[in-house]
C-alpha cells in the first residue's frame, strides 16, 4: 500500500506521452496528486502546480511518484538527485520501472538512512497463497478483451468512476504497474509466479459487502497466445459475476502477432463464458465496450449499434460516450 | 541441462512411497541410473546396486540426485555429509527440493571450492522470452487433464517409452520437477513468472524435423480454478498438433477444491481444442487416456469401452494396458 497523497515527477520527459502514468493518476484520483515536480527541460505537463519538494511536503504529499518512463531504461544521475533529495525531505517513492528503485544502491542506502520506503510496483511486495476457490461475497467485474491493449483498464476506471458518482459501492481493483500506481495498491500479475496467478487475485478481491462491485482490471487476452495463461488466472481467480467484453475493431492482426487474427465478439463472449462459469456458474455478460479511436464518429456511433444488435446487449465507448450504459447494467444486475 | 547417469540418493526414506522421484527415474531412464546410496534407516528400495560415492564415480556416475521427499521440509544435516562428500568426490547435485541447495551457504561453500554445479529444478535457471506465437516445425502432443494428479506425466512418458521402443522420433518435454529430474532438462512451469510462462514452452519445444514428436508433459486443469492459467500457457505456448484427453473417472470433486466437480470428457474436448486452435487451427483430439487405478479390471474394461464409443475415440490406461493405441493414433497422424 503506498501512502497518498503523491508529487507526481515528471522528470525530463521528451513529451507528454512519457508522462502517460502520471496523467492517469490525475485522471483518475485527481485527490492523490497535490502537485508536480519537473525538471529543466521537461516537455510534459499535467495543469498541476508546480512544486518544490519542500512545498509538496508542506501541501501533505507523502510519496514521490514516478509518472514518467525513463529514457533508455536507466534511472539517470539527474533523476538520482531529486529521488534522494525526495527521501530525504521524507517522501516515500514510488516507480513502475523495470530498472528497479531497490537495486539502486544510492537509493536503497539513502532510504535506509531516513527511514522511507521504496515502492517497486513492478514486483509483488506479497507472497500470495494458491488459489482455493471458495465463493467469496460481494460481486465482481471482470473486463476481457478480443486482445490486449484494446482499453480494459480504461473501461474499469471508468466504470468505477460513474459508480462512484452514482453512490454505489465500488473498488477498482488493479493488476498493472499504471493502475497500481493510480490507486496506491494491486497486484502486479503479469510478475507473479504461475502456481500463484489465480490466488493473487483472490487475495486482490477479497469478501465484500452483497452490494460491492470489485472492478477487476483485465490483462491479456484468451485469444492472446503470448499472455492467455495471465487472462486465464483471472477469470478464475477474479470468480466474476459479470464480464464485460472489450474490443478494437480495427486491428488487422493480434497485438505484436502478425498472422494472428483477432476473434470476434461472439467467440470472445463464448470462450470466456465457458471459462468463467467453471469458477462462477452464474457468471454472464452484461455489456461490450469498444474502444472507437481509430473511427469517425458517425462511423463509430453506426458500429456501436450494430453490436448492440448483433450482441444483444449494451454497447459503448467509455472513452467518448461516456460509461453510462455498463454501469445501467450493473445497477440493473 | 542436468550431467547424466546418476546415483540416486534415497537418504532415510521413511517408505517407499517417498522415493517416488528415484523411482520414477529408474522406471522412466534406466539408463540414467547407475545405483542407489542408502542412509542407516532408509526403508526405500529401487532394486539398484547399492553403492558407495566412490564406486558410483568408477562406475561413471556425474550427479547425486536427490530422489527422496525430505522429512520436515528441510535438508538434514545427516543429509549434508552425504552431499558435502558427494560434491568433493567431484558429483554435481541435484534436487526439486522446495529447500534449495543454493540456500544452504556450506553446499554452496563447498561447490564453489569444488567446482561443482548444484541443480535447483524448482526454479528456472534460464530467463525465458515472451512467447512469440511463430508456427514451428516438427510435432508437439499435449496431454490435457479434466484434473490435475489424473496421469498426464505418466502418459507423456509411456508414449514417449512406446516411441522409442517403435523407432520413432520423440522427446519427452518435462514442464515439472518430477520430469526434469527423470530427463535431465525442462522447464518448471510452476515457477515461472507469469509473463513468460508461454514464452517458456516456446523455448522447450523449438523447431524440430517434420516427423519428430515432442510429447510435452501437462500441468494443472483448464478447469483446475488454481492452476488453469499454468495449463493455458502449456496450450498455446505448446502449439500442439495432438491432444489426449487425461480423465480420473472416480474423482468426487477437484483436486483440493471441494464444491468443485470434474468436467465430462466432452467439455474438456471442446474447451482445450477451442483454446488450442487459437494457437494451431490443425490441432485434434486424437486419443484418451483413463487413471482406471480404483476401478476391478472388468469395470476398467467396460469403462474404456463406453469412452471409446461415446467420444470416437481411442481409449486405455497405459499404466495398466500399455500406451500402444495412443501411440498408434500418433503413428497414423
Amino acid at each position: 500500500m503506498i501512502e497518498t497523497p503523491y508529487l507526481l515527477f515528471l522528470g525530463d520527459a521528451p513529451d507528454q506521452l512519457a508522462a502517460k502514468v502520471a496523467q492517469g493518476i490525475k485522471d483518475w484520483r485527481p485527490e492523490n496528486a497535490v502537485g508536480q515536480f519537473r525538471m529543466d527541460g521537461c516537455k510534459a505537463d499535467l495543469g498541476l502546480t508546480d512544486m518544490t519538494l519542500e512545498e509538496a511536503k508542506a501541501a501533505g504529499a507523502k510519496t514521490l511518484v514516478i509518472g514518467v518512463a525513463n529514457r533508455g531504461g536507466l534511472i539517470s544521475q539527474d533523476w538520482k538527485k531529486v529521488l534522494v533529495a525526495a527521501l530525504e525531505e521524507g517522501f516515500d517513492l514510488a516507480s513502475g520501472l523495470h530498472n528497479l528503485l531497490r537495486d539502486e544502491p544510492d537509493l536503497v542506502a539513502v532510504a535506509e538512512a531516513t527511514g522511507r520506503t521504496l515502492h517497486d510496483v513492478r514486483i509483488p511486495s506479497v507472497k500470495y497463497p494458491i488459489a482455493n476457490g471458495v465463493k467469496r461475497t460481494g460481486k465482481r467485474c471482470l473486463a476481457v478483451g478480443t486482445d490486449c491493449s484494446v482499453g480494459k483498464m480504461y473501461t474499469a476506471l471508468a466504470m468505477d468512476a460513474e459508480m462512484r458518482k452514482r453512490g454505489m459501492n465500488s473498488t477498482f481493483r488493479a493488476t498493472g504497474q499504471t493502475g497500481i500506481l493510480i490507486t496506491g495498491d494491486g497486484v502486479p500479475l503479469d510478475a507473479v509466479i504461475a502456481d500463484f496467478m489465480a490466488g493473487s487475485i483472490e487475495y486482490l478481491t477479497p469478501d465484500n459487502d452483497p452490494d460491492h462491485w470489485d472492478l477487476i482490471e483485465g490483462q491479456g487476452s484468451l485469444f492472446h497466445v503470448s499472455y492467455s495463461g495471465v487472462t486465464m488466472a483471472l477469470v478464475h481467480g477474479g470468480q466474476p459475476d459479470a464480464l464485460i467484453l472489450c474490443h478494437e475493431p480495427t486491428r488487422a492482426h493480434m497485438r505484436g502477432l502478425p498472422g494472428y487474427t483477432p476473434p470476434t465478439l461472439e467467440a470472445l463472449r463464448d470462450t470466456a463464458l465457458t471459462l468463467a462459469r467453471v469458477a462462477n456458474p452464474a457468471c454472464v455478460v452484461v455489456g461490450i465496450s469498444v474502444n472507437t479511436q481509430h473511427m469517425g464518429d458517425e462511423e463509430a456511433k453506426a458500429y456501436l449499434v450494430k453490436v448492440e444488435a448483433d450482441m444483444g446487449l449494451p454497447a459503448t465507448d467509455p472513452f467518448r460516450y461516456g460509461a453510462d450504459k455498463l454501469v445501467d447494467a450493473l445497477e440493473a444486475f
